[in-house]
């Protein structure tokens, strides 16, 4: 845990997949969006492949760097599904079959039906906390500051309010959108002073196509809402010296 | 550049929209599956806010480890846009106006458009290569083994096919997709087998929903056909022996 007014984590993404360009990664977003919203945020985001040593190391560096850090995939049932192991080494706590973890997954399967490979489910560091799982039984984990969730997005995002009175988030970070229709190029200068003037609101800029038309999305994110409302009356002011249209302003 | 048979690369993400969740990245996938198509890994994937330091230290560690490095965003004409005064200061090369880009934007745009903004997209490492960009004009560049390209994913689309050429890629990495309508846990223990016959097949294992049906997606990646071929037919084995439905082979 860092200073009290800045509380971050870092995301670790595991799994080939990701990494092969198969499958474009979502969890991020759902991760950093819910992370947000408690004060909390993302400042990196990995994205490994499953091979015991970059794991390990990767938790080990980032687990240091920031107030907390998130895995997801890797804790399945088949042989790819080293996270679980990873992460015991890196914390240097016995894996081995977690006894709460055991007894939720014997209760879920039908009798008969708990093999050997749901089994391998319930190995984990065997002091963890667990993360419950509404959507599918197997349950994810945490120790220290180190949370381990599933890859799958729907099962992810089903188990994830569960950990929203174990985090200790800072002030929710909020923000507000400003898109126009115009060319990044043309507001390049008067956002820069805007950005001078404002040092306490981060301001991106992002150009975007949207049905056919170019435009800018311009971001302010801060954790004063006020200082976001005086940015955005000093923005809406060159907008409309510049005679630039307003797509809208969420 | 590593050893001849493996040549690798990593991917950095600049950009805080990403970061907080707001854009879902999807820029990964797209150089993934290209770079995959030449013979080039991607072994990992960073994805760091707008901040100088972070990126320098970044692109210094990584060109080191891997053949290439990738970043993608902060190449616009706005104050956010940092990559490239960054990856500047990485190289120890002076950042100032590059000839052949400015001559590029200077004709892109009408007389008179080409503003302050705009010039600026023009800096960068002054003895870069340029990356040409056929969807917006401003260019990408490239210096020793670290290529920049921007974050909007139809222009960085548009870009990346003029690098064919100047990429040394390795053997393709070849890949084959098994879907079948079962559990993970059902073929967890017949899949470590066929791995562990298979050391030099890369098998991945994914559960999916897809029309509200659960299945599992079996990759297996290799540059040798014929092993891939082998494993799928042993994989097929056990498949049949348990009678699981095979969806489509892939």
């Amino acid at each position: 845990m860092k200073n009290k007014k800045e509380i971050n984590a870092a995301i670790i993404i595991i799994g080939n997949e990701v990494l092969s360009g198969r499958t474009k990664d979502i969890n991020t977003s759902t991760l950093s969006l819910w992370l947000n919203s408690l004060g909390i945020e993302v400042k990196e985001v990995r994205i490994i492949p499953d091979v015991e040593k970059k794991i390990i190391d990767t938790v080990n560096e980032l687990r240091n760097k920031f107030s907390y850090v998130f895995t997801t995939g890797g804790i399945g049932p088949t042989h790819d599904d080293i996270t679980a192991e990873s992460i015991s080494k890196a914390l240097n706590i016995k894996y081995g079959f977690h006894k709460d973890a055991f007894s939720i997954l014997e209760k879920y399967y039908d009798p008969g039906e708990f093999n050997e490979g749901r089994q391998k489910m319930s190995k984990m560091p065997i002091t963890a906390s667990l993360i419950l799982n509404p959507t599918s039984g197997a349950p994810g984990f945490y120790v220290k500051n180190v949370f381990c969730l599933p890859g799958v997005p729907s099962i992810l995002k089903s188990m994830i309010g569960g950990l929203n009175n174990v985090l200790i988030g800072g002030q929710p970070i909020l923000s507000k959108t400003i898109n126009l229709r115009t060319y990044e190029s043309e507001i390049a200068k008067s956002l820069t002073e805007v950005q001078n003037n404002n040092q306490d609101v981060d301001i991106g800029s992002y150009p975007f196509f949207r049905a056919g038309k170019l435009g800018v999305s311009i971001v302010l994110r801060s954790i004063d809402k006020k200082k976001i409302d005086n940015c955005n009356s000093q923005i809406l002011d060159f907008v409309k010296e510049k005679e630039i249209k307003i797509v809208e302003i969420d």
